[in-house]
């Protein structure tokens, strides 16, 4: 089975804020979303918009490019 | 003034389509979306869902990372 775009990207953001060393609660709280949202993001649940991304992007200190990088 | 990633990817968009010699009626035929919707996109007038672009990445042969690639 295959691993869809929004699961890829899940998975990057959930390895990206595990690196960091922060709680779903953190990268909520840094982020201004809700706890659950980024559960959602991170299993591949929701067909995030760019400017969600972009969000997230900023807070791991990363351009877009970076966070796409070999996705 | 600042340019918005929306329009930021907006513009990368327009500049690839007219790299390939496409209308914007062709986008929309080869990608399935309106062509006012591409027209907005263009523009930076729509918050574009991961899913839409990626839909776009694939019609321009490019990935994500250099769909977005020093944007």
């Amino acid at each position: 089975m295959e691993i869809t775009i929004q699961e890829r990207l899940g998975q990057r953001v959930k390895a990206l804020r595990v690196k960091k060393g922060w709680s779903q609660e953190k990268l909520a709280e840094l982020t201004g979303f809700h706890r659950t949202y980024i559960g959602m993001v991170e299993r591949g649940e929701r067909n995030i918009s760019l400017q969600n991304i972009f969000s997230l992007s900023k807070q791991f200190g990363l351009s877009l490019e970076e966070l796409f990088k070999d996705l």
